[in-house]
């Protein structure tokens, strides 16, 4: 069905998708490449929301190279836009270029509109053709893929740890377990994450800033705290900069002195809690999906992955595993009880291992009941 | 120093080599390749012990073929030896066959005979030359090297491990965490042990076989067994067939009864123990090298592993990690304190990292203060 230039293509495109990684946040991920007589004659990738998406910018780089578009073959990661957004859209464009072929990796994900893009090509007569690389695709958008579809970001937790499974010794001295490489690969990312997500043991033990600083973006991704009763300091890192997104169980008489003092700098207090009197966090994810979130880092404690991850808010882990062993009597990684029977384990499915410098980083992703 | 083709015949005599991987114990594993006018004419490798070592074979190899050996090069994966073991000292057999040149991938690691035979064949007006691809050739003796340079064996301690560092549940549960490839992968390491070494506490347990059943070899490694007070029931699997050899902390009056119920059942008893009425480890170590034990494999409990670390009788780490969370009240993998800073955590290298069916087997070898 797909020649081997197509592929060739469409893996050219998904390379020029892949640098949009850190910037087109909240929209996905997009390449463009615009072949003519078996000839490149433009490309693009998806610009900062609200500028162009990577078929307009494929279009203006071609026309910028003095090429004609009639007749030309688009290589699309995304299934061309049919709506007026930000931007007016991209199937009409192509359209109106007068392109002879459409090539998509895949459907746009959100079912609401699912398909009806390539439609409108198919209609004017296009020879529209979907699902070349469609995983590849779908991976760079992971999380756009999840908030469409599952209206929750894609949930990514990030722990380090030795190789029997500790993130740091009793006294809570966890600094530099896994190495430099391993440092500037979570700050990747973070800076591909719509969101970094912590909690307030972990605001109060390290005090960390919680921003991207070891990779270059031009991008900070929203910083959000839980933070069930307000305990925060106003005068913790987390909150110099950009505004940070604050959970809490309640706002209320009993907190409003502290609310004020974080709403002073600069927090944004969302009040989401459950019958426990802590963060509902289900519907946290709704939330945040609602706000755009598409990808969600996690960098808490061993108490909040817990919780986050009982309550079936991960969808992976990335964990790097440091060349040592720091003993029986250290913190675990996640706090979760043992099951009564093997049967009742949590599944992972290992995604990915790689090496960096002297650690591993292994990308392991939760198996639900529905996938297996 | 060395050509292309030297790399493709030492190369060639490694996978030789590795053909002994289960059968030349206690012997080491030894390739070698035959070559004259760039023809391959002999190929041979370590027959099991008391049988033709590799360089005997590739010339009887040759000779079969109706080749004349002198004027050849031999590529040797270790030192020709040049004493009277079992059999005749092989550097004799080269310089009577004439060959003109040997090119060794290193010296034998005993340092009381190490060079002694490349120097008679020099003395034999031989051009010999030593180093090609000699790490290879280490990896593949590592525990031959380490009897013969540390008078101890290689000590290959495997564990299978959640990705949260667990090895069964709080009940005890732990069969089948991970998948039959890495089960299989465990027999074949196993059988290329000299000996397979577990603890009271594991045959109370699991009451285990202790053989090689997932992979085909022609010899069993000896099975030993740390039973300090002489606890194991005579009726225990680890029993059934070839002897096997028990390390208690004392033979007594007060355990005789017990011990004469095992030798009844062809165990080998040896009291080795330490002031805290232990086995002691490292004298156990030195014990089994007087025994020719090259690689030792560990498959023991929480108890008996952390023991064995602590006491600096771990080499390496055989870890399997299965894709799934056991959570916090779940066993451990190795009974270790934690450390009272993290400069004096156990440091470890990994080695490898392999995908095997839905798991991950790590290598890891422990740090020395030496190697540090």
């Amino acid at each position: 069905m797909f020649s081997q230039s197509d592929f060739v293509h469409m893996e050219r495109a998904l390379a020029l998708a892949q640098r949009g990684l850190y910037t087109t946040d909240p929209n996905p991920r997009v390449g463009c490449v615009l072949v003519r007589d078996g000839v490149v004659i433009g490309e693009g990738y998806t610009q900062p929301a609200g500028q162009d998406h990577a078929e307009i910018q494929a279009m203006k780089d071609a026309r910028t190279r003095g090429h004609e578009l009639r007749g030309a073959t688009a290589y699309v990661t995304l299934e061309p836009c049919s709506h007026f957004g930000r931007t007016p859209p991209c199937a009409n464009a192509l359209i109106e270029a007068k392109v002879a072929r459409v090539i998509a990796a895949m459907e746009d994900p959100n079912p609401l509109v699912s398909g009806r893009g390539l439609a409108i090509l198919r209609d004017a007569g296009i020879d529209v053709r979907c699902g070349l690389l469609a995983s590849e695709a779908r991976e760079l958008n992971i999380g756009f893929v999840s908030r469409m579809t599952r209206k929750r970001p894609w949930v990514r937790m990030k722990v380090a740890a030795s190789l029997d499974g500790r993130t740091g010794l009793p006294s809570g001295e966890s600094q530099w377990i896994t190495g430099e490489a391993a440092r500037a690969d979570g700050h990747a990312w973070r800076a591909r994450a719509s969101a970094i997500l912590t909690g307030i043991g972990t605001v109060k033990e390290d005090d960390p800033r919680m921003t991207v600083r070891a990779v270059n973006t031009p991008r900070q991704p929203k910083r959000v705290l839980i933070d069930s009763r307000l305990d925060a300091s106003p005068l913790a890192q987390i909150f110099v900069g950009a505004p940070t997104l604050v959970f809490c169980a309640a706002l209320d008489e009993s907190n409003a002195e502290r609310a004020e003092a974080l709403r002073a700098r600069g927090a944004e207090l969302v009040a989401l809690g459950n019958e426990h009197g802590k963060v509902d966090l289900p519907a946290m994810l709704g939330e945040l999906a609602e706000r755009g979130v598409n990808e969600l880092h996690v960098e808490a404690g061993y108490k909040l992955n817990g919780s986050l991850l009982r309550e079936g808010c991960v969808d992976e882990l990335l964990v790097y595993v440091a060349p040592s062993l720091l003993g029986t009597s250290s913190l675990g990684m996640i706090d979760i009880a043992a099951p009564a029977t093997l049967e009742g384990r949590t599944r992972l499915a290992f995604h990915s291992v790689d090496r960096l410098g002297n650690d591993l980083r292994i990308l392991a992703r939760v198996v639900t009941a529905q996938d297996a």
